[in-house]
């Protein structure tokens, strides 16, 4: 019979075999290995995901086993904590929550304080001798398990404890007595038997499956969804649902709930961080909603905080939860983002689990680490998450930069960034889809707003703390944050926001300092980030640790030199194209196109070699003796020609050219499908003179780069869209004659080799015979995963969202590689290719080279290099470091 | 060592193995097969079809032994005839002739009286006691070299001789003396010098070295290469080079040549059929210049020739004829096209081949043969060309029509057709593409005007006989032809003809019957043909032969019961979109398009599902039983919208709808790449009701004709541009809850299957997958071309012919599959899919199925059928039995 529940509390946790946090979620898992520490943590049990994943896969039923297991789970708690669910003379009480494999705060739902009634609520106000704590504990459970479970929105309740309030004159909760309590829980009840037809449930076990059936069901609520796309985190994990009996932060004075991590999540600094709350249940900590107080009286003084520490106020506590933390880290081997609580004194631990960081804390505790013997190098290359080094590569605030500070909140989240002020995720969303750049600004945010968020820039919000909604989420996005900026005052309404007597509005450019917590009017000056110390100690383990070399996509000697610097080994593809609309050029480059002939087409081509030629030395210059992938012309001839009226008379007037015969001509070469068109190879062959031209422009460069320097300069030359061998056979022919020309002209032999892109399925299938030719592939995956779809990567927007939102495709595939297609092609190609050619050169240069899971792909199939953006050259020398080292684990 | 070259002769030929045909070409493999038998063949050799491809793979050098063997077969040649090559006492002169592994009829070059010069003149005008005949043969010889070898227009020497005949006032070549031949010759030789600043060579040797060169080099000629391209012949394959003592049909009124087949090539009656003229060389006969005499008495009879027959003049050399035919019809066991001289009395056999013949005279001679005892059934299958027999599925004009007879020639190739009369190759090919039906009319045709034949419906000509190229090559290609009709009289330059005192002009539309020889004016009746007979009796041996079941491509009732009528054994392709653009429903497509949101479209669908079932009942109705796949929509939503203002407005008016929503509209769907677009079942996933009221229509109409006649009909669904298997999956759940819908409210359960196209190289990769959810999978090989190539078939054509021109593709791969890429994909498919699911059917609907090298195809990868459009239906069965014949030979 499958086990389909797990207990842990009391020093031990049922025994299992395999992945616990497959099965019990993080969680969970973490639960039952506190208690197995030794560590106090109330006692509880664990459904298993794959309660979750056999829910979804019976259309929403339970395995019929599971009942059965649970009853037996709840006989052994209530044995455990000597209290009986539903009795009202001693009741147990339980929190019921998610506990995914990953991570994904706050995307799924909980209810806390289940089992109370008004017997049960009775029997907690003698027990505890505190009424009012009861009372307020079963509000709150009402609340909460009405909104998650019952679907009876939030506001309804909020809406009777206003009134209240109101009639009564209060102002604050905390100023509600029990019998105040008492007339607001009669209303919820009444509101939700209105908004529902049936009373709120009174049996703590019709409670209990009722919540395990919301948190089960709450793994396909939209949020989830989306942060499971965001984050790759693949729906058939499912989530865990773990019960445990509540203890109470919120039992007076000496009872507090408090987050921490073990070092600071920011910076990496090491040192205890966190909050606590004295009095109040964990929500009350992360949702904002009052100010917490300092851990440490360290981060106290450093925050300028006036209320006192943990660590003053509750010393001995204090004590025992440092203690805790040590044990934790030195367990887990690293840093811990960890929930406790402490009862009328007594300290318990509710979760453990690694911290989400920063990437400049992920570097500085991974590199602390190693200094300290906890991991090796290599596990310090494995445990920075190459996607957030982002946050890293972008620029900070020049430090001479006049700052014009509007407003000042928390450093929630590091980097700096510009944009125009929004004040709504869906309008943040769509300007950013026009282009623009946004500031997200919000009073504070919820997981309804992560898509604004994603689109931003950066965020703003005016309520709080480094642990709220937006400071954990934009951490995790690598989006620079603001948190908790309370002397702004934001109007939503009107689009606006005041600060310190100045109003911005709607569309004012401001500027986001995550490292500060400032806020400022106007667009700094940036400055590029510093990419030594612990950064450049990572990164040079890295080196150490990967296979593949990693070159960089780039054309301009700008990009050249800032990928170089970011440690790209070569260029892997230089789309000469793109050389070709320069504005002092396009006009030789239409009069080629318009030529109605071969001779005018070379007379026009003659005008555009000298500057093909600078461009390519220029590059050459830079990359010294590098590889230099350089592609052919590939994008059809009427991707040059200007197609409204308007461009055509501008253009017309500067060339002399006729508009009716520009016209003319641009109508002549549309085409209905250009991606599958007159492009790449197809032009090489049937206009022999335009890759003439371009090949001539390389070799000459070389030479002259040659002479001037003394390197030697190597081109590898890519014939773009190759089908057929045959194809390739002719160009190369053609462009070795060239390079004869020009050694015999120059005197310099360039050093080149004649390649090609692996980027239409037929390609990839007679790889065997283009490796005849080919002296190296690179696998052009933007193309080859259109082609190998049939999917335009220009059209498929109208479509796209829904089949992510069907799960149809598990991640955009030209986002990430799809393995199963394309990826299939590729091994294909790989094996033919390198079967007729052993030492073909291979490598990726389509967007996904910059992509980590494809850079994972990439090294299973033996590729010997990537390809990226400059800006994703150390994400990517990460990435393959960390491919290399889980290939060898494996 | 190689050996290079082959001798025959004296009734004996060099010993060889392999393929006689690949290595010595088919007239040299016939010759030396002949000279086994014993028949008269003068003595030659052969240089093999090895000796042309060493020569293009080296430059156009030939390999160095060569020389030497090509020396010992002279010397060989010398002493089986006893003459000696540039001996002026006894001269041996010999043809050269070119002889391809697949006969290229006129497409190469020949030289004949090679070794002539002005002192073998002299010994041959002794030898032969006249000089007239010896010097005509020199002046022949010099035209022919000249024109051959060395590249001086023929014209140069028809302008010395007209200025001849005129100055001596001659009206026939025939008045011309020996001392008039003598000082054109001395004319000749001087317009050659002064044409190449060269003497003609006057070195027997020499001139052999440079006839052999220029049949070598005619392989690559243009002609040849459009020929090889029409008939799918590799360029690798290469000519082979018959060196030959030259025998002569022009010594006197005992000699003669001829051209003949051993039955009837049109309509494949028995009974010796040919031409012959007196005191001719064979080139006379087929340029078509002198009219020719019949062959036989009966033959003359039937044409109402007055000239007598060769049975009639030399009625013994006739008889061992004869002979020869029927020695050569056992020995060949098929119906032999020969050439032969009589050299003053003795025949010589010069060449025999297997005769090409109408598809109708190819029916017949198969059928005969195995009455005859002489081939077997299966035999008789593999004898006729499926491609040919389209020239029997056109109609024929009826035989109650009225017919206004402008002019009668030959029927020289059978069928009929009407068309706008074009005077001009080029135009021909032009008008044609432009979608316009044309009838070539020309004075005779030659090889360069092959492209306007293939172009035109048919082709008529003033000049020629039955066996003139225009005949033959119509013949071959299955066109109309009406040739020799002498009565029109051509101004081309005008663009017009006259016959009997009518003027036809440019574009007038004029009908040509090939069978009886007439061209009328206007555009005539046509009836199908019938389908019975020999071809009824074959067709029932291919059925009997073959594996594959055929289907069809139809979606309209006329064109479902044609292809029945036809054999087809079901629907292989039903595109419902066609029905979509019918007049009385467009406007409801378009509404559904227009909707804002799903109810909108639910409502207009909901007055297309009437039409959609009546048409789907239709088709039932009429197939039966017969399986039926309909594949759902699959274009993109905008192919169905108006895109330019007037039908804007149009379609505002009919629709109701505002002209400014329907554009905006249009602008909103319209795609960059619509091919890779949203289509297919990416409109099935986001629009679900479009497909649920297809499936509806479906299932109700097999409902309906069940209760009304009885049959079950059966429907395959199919869900096209499939990439993964959850489309499937989704989009599968859906039809099948319509199916059970139906059966409730109907009472009747329909019969079906769902399976979907395979069209994207990820669906044939993941065809594993793909098979779980597929009863049956198509081959799109049109769209699988399309994205296995990235190219598109409507932007293609800027190129194609470029590389059909370089041989980067062998054959246009949307007409023939391309083995190698598309064809893995297919083959890795089939392996996926049947392994997933061994019952899986298989079958193909890409416009290949029609074409019997694909048919070959799909027969070797084991798939269950192919369809094509219904006309080609009798093609694919021919053609599928004809691949399961041969998988059983290999």
């Amino acid at each position: 019979m499958t086990k389909w529940v797990y207990a842990f509390g009391g020093g031990a946790a049922d025994a299992m075999t395999g992945d616990a946090r497959a099965l019990l979620g993080g969680k969970g898992a973490n639960l039952a290995e506190m208690a197995r520490l030794g560590l106090p943590v109330p006692p509880g049990f664990t459904l298993t995901t794959e309660v979750c994943t056999a829910f979804y896969a019976n259309d929403r039923a339970y395995p019929a086993e599971l009942e059965g297991q649970v009853e037996a789970a709840l006989a052994d708690l209530e044995k455990k904590v000597g209290k009986t669910f539903g009795d009202p003379a001693n009741p147990l009480l339980v929190s019921v929550r998610s506990g995914a494999r990953a991570s994904m705060p706050g995307m799924m739902d909980t209810v806390l304080n289940l089992g109370l009634n008004d017997e049960t609520a009775e029997g907690l106000a003698k027990l505890s001798g505190d009424r009012r704590f009861a009372l307020d504990s079963y509000r709150r459970f009402i609340t909460m398990y009405s909104d998650v479970v019952l679907g009876v929105s939030h506001s309804e309740f909020e809406e009777i404890l206003e009134r209240y309030k109101e009639e009564n004159d209060l102002q604050l909760d905390t100023e509600i007595t029990a019998e105040g309590w008492e007339v607001i829980i009669a209303d919820y009840k009444r509101a939700v038997k209105s908004a529902l037809g049936e009373p709120f449930p009174t049996d703590p076990r019709d409670q209990l499956w009722g919540a395990m059936g919301a948190v089960f069901g709450s793994w396909m609520n939209d949020r989830a969804i989306t942060y499971r796309r965001m984050y790759d985190i693949p729906a058939s994990w499912g989530t865990a649902v773990n019960v445990q009996a509540m203890v109470f932060g919120n039992m007076g004075e000496s009872s507090a709930t408090g987050v921490a991590f073990t070092r600071d999540p920011s910076t990496g600094e090491r040192g205890y961080y966190g909050e606590f709350l004295i009095n109040a249940q964990g929500e009350d900590v992360v949702a904002g909603i009052r100010t917490p107080q300092c851990l440490t009286k360290a981060m106290r003084e450093k925050m300028g905080d006036t209320q006192p520490s943990m660590e003053e106020a509750l010393p001995q506590v204090y004590g025992e939860l440092a203690k805790v933390f040590d044990t934790l880290e030195r367990h887990y081997r690293d840093m811990q983002d960890i929930e406790f609580t402490v009862e009328m004194g007594r300290l318990w631990m509710l979760q453990t689990r690694n911290g989400k960081r920063t990437a400049r804390a992920a570097l500085k505790i991974a590199c602390d680490m190693v200094d300290d013997g906890l991991i090796t190098q290599e596990e310090a290359v494995l445990r920075v998450d190459p996607s957030a080094l982002d946050q890293l590569l972008h620029p900070t605030i020049a430090e001479d930069y006049q700052r014009d500070v509007i407003a000042k909140g928390l450093p929630a989240s590091p980097g700096a960034a510009s944009g125009r002020a929004v004040f709504d995720s869906d309008e943040a969303e769509h300007r950013a889809s026009l282009g623009e750049k946004v500031i997200l600004v919000r009073v504070e945010t919820s997981p309804e707003d992560i898509h604004g968020m994603h689109a931003a820039q950066a965020i703003v919000t005016a309520r709080g703390g480094m642990t709220s909604h937006a400071a954990v989420v934009a951490r995790g996005m690598g989006r620079p944050c603001v948190s908790g900026a309370g002397e702004i005052r934001i109007d939503a309404a009107a689009k606006k926001f005041t600060a310190r007597g100045r109003t911005i509005t709607d569309g004012d450019i401001i500027t986001v300092d995550g490292a500060t917590g400032e806020v400022l009017f106007g667009e700094a000056r940036m400055i590029k980030p510093e990419l030594t110390g612990d950064f450049g100690k990572l990164m040079g383990w890295a080196d150490k640790a990967r296979r593949m070399k990693v070159r960089t996509n780039a054309e301009t000697p700008a990009d050249v030199q800032t990928a170089k610097e970011f440690g790209a080994e070569g260029i892997g593809l230089c789309r000469t194209e793109h050389m070709f609309f320069d504005a002092d050029r396009i006009a030789a480059v239409r009069e080629m196109i318009l030529s109605e002939d071969q001779d005018g087409r070379i007379n026009a081509l003659a005008k555009i070699l000298p500057m093909q030629r600078d461009d390519f030395a220029e590059i050459f210059r830079i990359m010294e003796e590098r590889p230099c992938t350089i592609r052919l012309l590939d994008p059809p001839l009427h991707e040059f020609l200007p197609h409204n009226e308007e461009d055509v008379k501008a253009v017309s007037e500067a060339t002399g050219l006729p508009a009716d015969a520009l016209m003319e001509r641009a109508r002549s070469l549309a085409e209905t499908n250009p991606m599958l068109g007159h492009r790449g190879c197809r032009l090489g062959i049937t206009f022999p003179e335009i890759y003439e031209m371009q090949a001539r422009a390389i070799f000459e460069a070389q030479a002259l780069v040659e002479k001037e320097t003394g390197f030697k300069p190597v081109a590898e030359v890519m014939i773009p869209l190759v089908a057929t061998a045959k194809e390739l056979e002719i160009l190369k022919v053609r462009v070795a004659a060239v390079a004869r020309d020009v050694e015999r002209e120059s005197g310099v032999a360039p050093v080149y080799l004649i390649g090609t892109m692996i980027e239409l399925p037929r390609a990839a299938l007679r790889a065997g015979d283009i490796a005849e030719f080919a002296e190296f592939f690179s696998f052009g995956t933007n193309d080859l995963t259109q082609t190998t779809f049939g999917l335009s990567r220009d059209d498929a927007g109208k479509f796209l969202g829904a089949y992510l939102e069907a799960q149809i495709f598990e991640r955009d595939p030209f986002v990430s590689i799809d393995q199963d297609g394309v990826g299939d092609l590729i091994r294909i190609a790989v094996e033919r290719g390198r079967a007729a050619r052993p030492e073909l050169k291979l490598g990726i240069c389509g967007e996904h080279g910059g992509d980590p899971a494809s850079i994972r792909f990439c090294e299973s199939v033996g590729l010997d290099y990537v390809s990226c953006s400059p800006y994703r050259v150390p994400i990517a020398r990460l990435a393959a470091a960390q491919a290399a080292l889980k290939a060898k684990q494996d």
